[in-house]
C-alpha cells in the first residue's frame, strides 16, 4: 500500500497497534537497491508489519550537494517493497514534512541536533547540518510511525552511532536494529551513488574495500598503531581518488584512538570520478 | 505514587495502555503553586491517569542563574499531588535524566533545538540556551511517559508556543493542553520565584498586571496602535520596577504586531526587588 499523508499513516498504524502488531520502520531515500532490501527483509522478518519510508529529506542536503539530482525511483522502489512483504510504502512529498515557511529558512523549524562530539568528524566535517537534517526528519517518521523497531544500515556507521544517540539520549521509545554493508561481489558497497559511476570509475572504486580489507589483515596479523596501519593505504591509492579521510575510531562513541582493537571501526571516504563515496569496517 | 525512574515510569504507563487508559502529564520544575494545582486539575478531569513530572531541570537554567537557590519542596509537592488525585510522581535525578558527560558540557548531549524566530525575543534574548533545555527535557519527558496529553500553563506563553511549535514540526503524537494564569486576590500572577519576594516587593510586583490590564482597557476603548498602548506602561513603573520587555506579539506565531487586534498577546517582564518575573494578557 502507498500511502504519501502523515494521516494516513497514523491511522493504519494505530489500527495494526489496537490488534496487537509489532511495526518495523525502514528509513530510506528511495532508489532502492540490494542493501536496503536486505534490511527490508531483516525487518519482514521481526515484525508483523513493514512501513518502508521513501522520502528524498531536503534539509540533510547541504548547498551544493545532488538534491536534484538525486535518483527518484518510486515506482520501482514500491514494487521492491511489495515484493518484499512490505505493508505500507510511506512516500510524503516536502510539503507534506515541513511548512512552507519552514523550507524557506530554517529559522522557522525545530530542530533535533545531534552533539558536536559525534557530528564534527568523518562525514560531518565536510557535509555541514547534514546530520542536523537526518536526526530531525528520522525523529520526524520515528514520531509519525511510532515503531517497535527501525532498522538502519551499518553503511552509514556514523549516521547510524548518530541516531543512536539521539535515541538514548531522548529517550525515544524504539529499538534501533543495525544491519551489515552489503557489497557487489567485487566488495564494492553498495550505495545509490553507485549509479554515478562509469565502469572505470566502478574499478576505482574497489580501493576503498581494499584499504579497509588491507588494514583489517595487518590487524590480524599484530599491527595495532594506527598510523603504521593508516599507512598501508598509500600503495592502493591513486591519482583516481581524491582520499576525504581515513579514521580509527572507537565503534560506540566515536571516540578516535591511536591504538587499534576489536572495538575500532575503520572509515573511509573518497572521491572517485567526481562521486563521494563512503565505507567502513569493524576491526573485530 | 513516588517514582524515580524512567523505568519504572515506563513499565506503569505500559501497563494502564494495555487496560486501555488515557494518561495526561503536567511537567514541573516542582515547588507546586496554586497555578500548577489548576494544571493538575484539569488533568485529573481529563484524563483516567496522571503523571506529574517533578524536576528542576539543570539545562534549562542559564550561568548566574537560580539553579542552585531553586525552591525544592519534594515532599509537599508529593502531599499536593497525591490529594488532588495524581497516579504518579515522577521526580528524576538529574544522573537519571542525563548521562555524567552530557551534564559536564553540551558537546554530547542531543538537543531538541526551536525555530530561531520563536526564540530570539521575549524571555529568549536574555536568556540564551534556555528554551533549547526546556524543549529538549519536554521532549524527553514526552518520549519517556508517553501520555496522550500534555498540560501547561499560559503564565509562560512564550514556552507554550516554543512547545506547540515543537510538537507541529516533530509530530510528536501528543495534545498540547493550555491552562489560564491563576493570579492572586491582588492580580498577581503565580509563580514558583514569588517566594523570592519581599513584601514590599510584591506591591510593586503589582505594576505587571496593571499594566496589562491597563493596555487592554486601552485596547477595548478603541487604541490599537501599539506605541500609544505601551506608553500608557510609563506612568505605572517608577524605580522600583527594572523593565526588561514590553512587547506585543501574534498570539500563536509570536509575530510582532503594529496594529493591536484580538490575537494580540502582550507580554511584560520586569524586576523587582532583583526577582524576574513575568506576566501577559491576551487583548482579544
Amino acid at each position: 500500500m502507498l500511502l504519501h499523508t502523515i494521516k494516513e499513516v497514523r491511522e493504519q498504524v494505530k489500527q495494526w497497534k489496537k490488534e496487537g502488531l509489532t511495526v518495523g520502520l525502514v528509513p530510506t531515500m528511495g532508489a532502492l537497491h540490494e542493501g536496503h532490501l536486505s534490511l527490508i527483509q531483516k525487518a519482514v522478518s521481526q515484525c508483523d508489519k513493514v512501513v518502508v519510508s521513501i522520502f528524498v529529506n531536503p534539509i540533510q542536503f547541504c548547498p551544493g550537494e545532488d538534491l536534484d539530482k538525486y535518483p527518484r525511483t518510486l515506482e520501482a522502489d514500491t514494487k521492491l517493497c511489495q515484493d518484499a512483504g512490505v505493508s505500507v510504502v510511506f512516500a510524503p512529498t516536502p510539503a507534506e514534512m515541513y511548512g512552507e515557511r519552514e523550507m524557506r529558512t530554517n529559522d522557522f523549524l525545530t530542530y533535533v541536533i545531534p552533539p558536536f562530539f559525534h557530528v564534527h568528524k568523518l562525514c560531518g566535517k565536510s557535509r555541514v547540518g547534514h546530520f542536523d537534517g537526518v536526526c530531525t526528519v528520522v525523529n520526524k517518521l520515528f514520531n509519525i510511525v511510532q515503531a517497535d523497531r527501525a532498522y538502519f544500515g551499518e553503511k552509514d556507521a556514523q549516521q547510524l552511532s548518530i541516531i543512536r544517540k539521539m535515541v538514548e539520549d531522548l529517550n525515544i521509545p524504539i529499538e534501533i536494529v543495525p544491519c551489515p554493508i552489503i557489497r557487489e561481489e567485487s566488495g564494492l558497497a553498495l550505495s545509490s551513488r553507485n549509479k554515478y559511476l562509469s565502469a572505470e570509475d566502478k574499478v576505482h572504486a574497489l580501493a576503498l574495500y581494499q584499504i579497509l580489507n588491507n588494514i583489517k589483515l595487518c590487524y590480524k596479523k599484530g599491527v595495532t598503531d594506527v598510523q603504521a596501519l593508516k599507512e598501508t593505504a598509500i600503495f592502493i591509492l591513486n591519482e583516481h581518488h581524491d582520499l576525504e579521510y581515513l579514521e580509527f575510531l572507537d565503534d560506540k562513541d566515536l571516540e578516535e584512538v591511536t591504538e587499534a582493537n576489536d572495538n575500532t571501526r575503520v572509515f573511509i571516504a573518497c572521491k572517485v570520478g567526481g562521486v563521494r563515496l563512503i565505507d567502513n569496517m569493524l576491526l573485530g
